[in-house]
Formats: structure tokens, sequence, C-alpha cells
């Protein structure tokens, strides 16, 4: 974003599975040897960045790059890994475009995990998983995070919160609540829940009421669509608990 | 969102430029007839609800439904017209999809007003007024709002400084910035800048460091994109300032 790069070329950051150490060779996958040499037009020699969400981030040298494969050496180590970070963001799936970015929005805002959860108002019940977790490599690797949150396989709600740990606290985007945002996140909750725009049954109203971990919050006076309200909780909560203070 | 409506069909809410009074009929636009007509599959008699920006929301009944004209019946007034928010968003403009997508989340997150400035390392210079203006509408109309922001003519960075009131606070998002979003909007500034992905170029940064209403904010320790930061910025000004208490 707005002063990150000053106007320089991005560094080119890639998400990888296998180990990084010293010395190593690292085998990139074919579609990121085709990114490196038809998009972004990298040559052998030419230094990129490698993290694979346990071991930091990693300079490295493209060594050989043909059509369908890479070989990456690395050299210094940049960074240590950090703690992962414990938040969980639920969200009821949304169409495609919009589900990539709740995906995007929720990994550039710095959640740990992100748990599709279907409900009796949802619009979807069809989510790819395999996609979510390629959109939150990418976005991953453009906003400079080290690790990819964890794209959990879809549930009903019912079971989410039947499986919810008591003691983590789960804040419920609800526009009935009547405590605001910034009232509830004093209590530092792990866990946004953000439900469908048909809103929840009044079963699940109840089921949500009912359980120990939840704590309603209302997002203002307007009306925000799904994903508004998924990038608007996340933010509130990093400015007040989280990694923003 | 989530709630809102309970699984229940949504309310029409259209815009219309004319007065809005007891009893008066409204004449709407073609392109309202057809999507009352052909996407909402309306017919006379139905109910839906009318905002102008200036006389509060309108219940109204269609009266007349031709495929290019429609006659509005207004009956009661269903809330008056609340004042205007005084906060003013100043973005460098993306690529087509990203900018409607910021003119969205602005209008939903309750702004005022919104002013394209093009910048040194800005993406494109290229900007459809009446196009985010028609965006403006339609994200008004589906959150509730009574009144749409204005869209501001595009003017360069500089410009806009320069006509920016000194009493008037503006946050600059920043990632360089030592304090943090949450500590800045102790301010409660009334507007907020975000600049291009590239980044502010020196000349920008010093005229920002020198201007008397800028307060620099951090938004994290991850890099976000420029629509991310217009929606994470709003959201924090509004739970921390703005409407959202």
């Amino acid at each position: 974003m707005a002063g990150a790069r000053d106007g320089g070329p991005r560094t080119i950051r890639l998400f990888v599975e296998a180990p990084l150490a010293a010395g190593a060779t690292v085998a990139l996958a074919s579609g990121q040897a085709h990114y490196l040499r038809n998009v972004m037009r990298q040559a052998p020699g030419d230094r990129i960045r490698l993290f694979n969400g346990r071991d930091g981030e990693w300079e490295g040298a493209i060594e050989t790059l043909a059509p369908s494969r890479a070989g990456i050496r690395l050299g210094a180590r940049l960074a240590p890994q950090p703690p992962a970070t414990d938040l969980r963001l639920l969200f009821a799936p949304l169409k495609s475009e919009r589900t990539r970015f709740v995906v995007e929005k929720a990994t550039e805002l710095g959640v740990g995990a992100i748990q599709p959860v279907f409900t009796r108002y949802g619009q979807t019940r069809r989510v790819n998983v395999e996609r979510l977790h390629a959109h939150a490599i990418e976005a991953a690797e453009q906003c400079g995070r080290l690790d990819v949150p964890s794209i959990m396989p879809p549930c009903p709600l019912t079971d989410a919160l039947a499986d919810w740990p008591p003691e983590r606290r789960l804040l419920v985007c609800d526009p009935e609540a009547e405590r605001s945002v910034a009232e509830s996140l004093a209590d530092a909750p792990a866990g946004i829940l953000v439900g469908p725009e048909g809103g929840f049954a009044p079963d699940e109203r109840r089921l949500l009421a009912d359980h120990p971990a939840t704590v309603p919050a209302r997002l203002g006076p307007r009306i925000l669509r799904a994903e508004t309200a998924v990038a608007a909780a996340l933010a509130c909560w990093q400015a007040l608990a989280g990694d923003w203070r």
C-alpha cells in the first residue's frame, strides 16, 4: 500500500512448501516458474524471496529457469518466522468473486485461519477450498506475510459452534447488537463471525445467544455487504486488540 | 449484511433527484423503470422506497410501469434526512474494478465526499466521474443511506493539499508512520488520504509532512492493497471517532 515501495519495483515473494535453509536449492512448481519467466520476465541470477510458513523469509537467486521448472539457490535468511496469528474468521460463503475478496482481505488483515460456515440464509453452499488456498497464498506473497492462513473445511455453523472452545471469544457481527464493535473489542476476541447477508435464522440466533464464547457487536448504522463487514471487523480488531497497536 | 433482513426479501430503495413530498408522483428514469420491471419483476401496486439526499426516506407505490418509464406515488415519510457525514476520502485512482470497490466500500462506510487525487506513482490518471457517481448511488441504495457521497473532480494531490483547510484534520495512511491508526484517531480527523500502492514521491512526502492538517497513521505491519487500506482506515475511523460509537 501507500509508501511501502516508494515507487521502486516490487520484490517478488513466493510461497513454497519445501524446507528453507542456507545454501539449499529449492525447486519451484511449474506455475511459479512460468510466473517468474513469462509474467515477471526474470532471468537466472535475479533475486527473489521465499517463505514457507515455518522457516522465516529467505533471499534466493534464480539458478535455473526453464518454461516449467526453476531452481532457487538460497542465500541469507532475512527474517525469522514470527508467531502465528491466533485470530480465526468464520464467514458464510458468498458468490465466487466476493469470497475471493474475503480471503484476500482476511489474509492482508492478518487472520490465522479461515472457516467457511453454512447458515440457513447463506448465498451458496459451493466452496472450492483449493482455490481459496491459492487466493490466500497469492495475498500472503503480496502483503509481506511469512505464513498463509489455513482454509478450514467448510461446515455447518452449528458444527463450528459445537466445536468452538468456550474460552476463545467469538465476536459475532450483528446489526441488532447493542454494543458497538469498539466496545466489544475490549474483550479481545480470538474469532470473528460474519453471517450471510440474509441474516441468521431464528434458531441460529438462539444458538449464538446461548453459546458461552459469543460477543455480539454492531458495525454502525448502515447495512454492510458481508465482505465489507469482514474487512471492517478485522481492521477494528487489529487496530484495538491485534498487531496494529 | 448479516441479520439485517432476516432472510426476507430486500426492500427496493431507489435514489432520485426529484423533490419528495406526501402525495406527489415521482417519474423514474428509464434505467430505473427497466430495473423494477425486468430485473426485480415488480408490478403496479408494489411498494418501494425512495430517497434523494435531501428529504429523508419515503414509501411509495408503483403507479405506472412501462418498459422505459415508471411513476411512483409517494405515501408516508419513513425517516427524516439525517445530517450529512463530514468525512472526506482522498485516494489515488486504481484500475477500474478496484476503484469501483473503493467507492462502494467508502459509501457503505459512511464517507461524505470522495476526492480522487493524482500522485507521482499512481496506477492511472483515468477517472470516469459519472461512473463513480453511479457506483456511489447503487451502494447508497443497498446500504440504507439517505444520501449519496459526492464524487469530487479529480485533481493533483498538490492542489488538494493547497485547498485543504488547516483546521480539518487529514489522516494520512502511511506504513512509515510511527503512530498506529488507533492512536492517531484520537484527533478525530475529518479526512483520510490513501496514497498509491507505489507510495508517495519524496516531494509529496515533504508536502504532507509540512501541511498543518496532516496526521500520519500506520495500518499495521503488512503491506495492504490500496483498497484494503481505504476500507480499514474508514472502519477504524467510524468505530473510534464516527457514527459506529
